[in-house]
């Protein structure tokens, strides 16, 4: 335990959910003192955040220009920033790969880990959960789906029968086939019901999020993936589901707003009124809807729970080249229905190693991503 | 604590609540033993009951055919046994005012209370809250939307901000007030999602049962009942919700079945799996609506609401007007409507008393049916 005034550390400050991170933040001064920030590239932003929130260290991987902006912190290194020792909670906030190594540097130093960044447990869930584990290190969800199920399981003390994630099914539930491969990247970043990073954004649309979510679950909740089920649910209102021994169902429900799970993850496990928060209004809220999702029309969906199944280094495997296959996607040198193409041909073609060390782990990522790069310079996919 | 197996007192063996109870002590001979039933009048099946279960005690209001059964154990009175030494939980499942006694005699015994009689809490609550805190008896919620709101605060330690009551808002919920008034006993007693007693299926068509519960979460969440809703939710799969200070909603999902809550109570805190529970089929299970329900057609809900409001002696007059006026109602003797004209008019006549004995209590409770047939002979309603 820290100090009642908690102090954090938020990595990857810039991006989405590092300024909603700051949000809340900014609504309890009396509760969150941050003591350091560390961005990747937008430092007008960060040089901004500094002289608000005034933090004892920052952190970009720009440090020569970060030494031009006449910042009074000091600058630490992200690893060093996560296991610093009057730091209470890290805010993993960075995107992709770039948040394994802080967040097994966090867990490493038995620090509350408010874990936005879902690559580094589906790369390295079995090294996190177990090195959390091993210095008491607490994981606290930021993803919606998460912070609902972690809620749902408060105070219940016997293993769920079955988590269900819910998906809003992205921009392109009811598109064909056809459809699907014509779409364009304007047309991917605008979800239907939440506001977030274009990685996400995309993930989201190709279903490949919720796939990431369900391995991301398993590591958690300690739930096989078999019992992990995910349910369409356009809404967007209901996060997530568990299904209790007994067949009792709970569920946490409220408009999308990231700062809800954030805000959780970071008063936990106390709640605190925010009146910026939106309430539910029971008086337009007439209708909760659910379907199942197309698993053919949406590949990536079971590419992501087949690799978390099979485990080892297939799952750091999927992250990688999905995360380079977005990245063509939004550069427009693929379509959107060759991002599944290409990390299914990356899976079949990769040599697997169980139980990884790190340095196995990103192994298998540099692998992954030069293959991607290879299959598509080979004119490949499209 | 008692023993590992849990000691029961059902109350009310026969009627809906006490069979489903029965079924569910059935399911886990090695948690559960009875050692006392209760029943009023249907002998034919506390006999049964007897054989099967074997209790130490038995109670019925007849005693005298009671003993012509030739059942080999001791009878006992209701309150008695409600605090006999042996008993770990109570069950208390009998209807209307019959329940305040035995279950004040529970209370105060320091007995875990499974409360599915409504009436005894909205009737004399401040007593029987006052008796479990004094004597650390625990009262568990028996009625679905009592449970599911007990439920999703498990685990939470800070008052909610708002609980939010589901109704399936009845047979009659989208009827005209001129269909109202024609409404037969055998249309009221059609309930479209549970299956009940006689009374509460009543009570749930003119939604005084949703009022009932409203003082009744009132008193068990120690809530005021301006942050207690109404909500009507046709399908009956969300059986309550409730909102943290946060904004964060938990809701609780099942089928409409009576065992569920009733085998949480009694398993409570554990969850025992039980394959005869049904599970939600989120294959089949593709829409949930929530409308607001509409006081106009329906008075019985804020006449309940306002009694409450008003506390003393009032909820006690609206338990047992309401009581004697469906009596009228199921033996045709009054109109459907007139059901709420009768509860309204006695309200209005009485003269209350603030924070009442059980004797106040009691002496309200018979003015009350005195009114309601005095009113009814005087051929006032109809």
């Amino acid at each position: 335990m820290g100090s009642i005034i908690k102090q954090l550390a938020v990595l990857g400050s810039t991006g989405s959910i590092g300024q909603q991170t700051l949000e809340v933040v900014r609504a309890f001064p009396h509760r969150f003192r941050i003591i350091g920030l560390a961005a990747s590239k937008n430092l007008d932003l960060l040089a901004k955040q500094v002289n608000e929130f005034k933090p004892r260290f920052v952190y970009s991987q720009d440090r020569e220009a970060l030494s031009h902006l006449n910042i009074e912190c000091d600058f630490l290194p992200l690893e060093e920033m996560a296991s610093y020792p009057q730091v209470d909670t890290v805010v993993i906030a960075v995107s992709g790969r770039s948040g394994l190594l802080p967040t097994v540097a966090a867990v490493k130093a038995g620090k509350n880990v408010a874990l936005a960044n879902k690559e580094s447990l589906v790369m390295a869930g079995e090294i996190i959960i177990n090195e959390a584990k091993l210095n008491k290190a607490q994981i606290l969800p930021v993803d919606s789906e998460h912070s609902a199920i972690w809620q749902c399981l408060k105070g219940e003390n016997q293993k769920a029968a079955q988590l269900i994630l819910t998906a809003s099914g992205g921009p392109f539930r009811h598109f064909s086939p056809a459809q699907l491969s014509e779409v364009t990247v304007e047309q991917a970043l605008e979800h239907p019901s939440w506001q977030m990073g274009r990685k996400v954004t995309i993930d989201s649309a190709t279903l490949m999020n919720k796939g990431l979510e369900v391995i991301e679950a398993h590591w958690l909740f300690d739930m096989p993936s078999d019992n992990i089920r995910v349910l369409i649910h356009a809404q967007s209102i209901i996060h997530s589901l568990v299904e209790f021994i007994d067949g009792s169902v709970k569920a946490q429900l409220s408009y999308p707003d990231m700062r809800l799970p954030i805000q959780y993850a970071l008063s936990y496990p106390e709640r605190l009124p925010n009146p910026e928060l939106p309430r539910l209004n029971w008086d337009s809220l007439s209708r909760l809807t659910f379907e199942q999702p197309d698993f053919s029309r949406f590949p990536c969906l079971n590419l992501a729970i087949e690799a978390g199944r099979k485990g080892g280094t297939y799952p750091a495997v999927l992250c990688a080249a999905d995360e380079v296959a977005v990245e063509l996607f939004l550069s427009q040198r693929i379509k959107f229905t060759d991002i599944a193409y290409l990390v299914k041909q990356t899976l079949e073609q990769h040599q697997p190693v169980a139980h990884p060390t790190l340095e196995e782990i990103l192994a298998a990522d540099a692998w992954a991503r030069e293959k991607v790069t290879q299959l598509t310079t080979e004119g490949n996919p499209c």
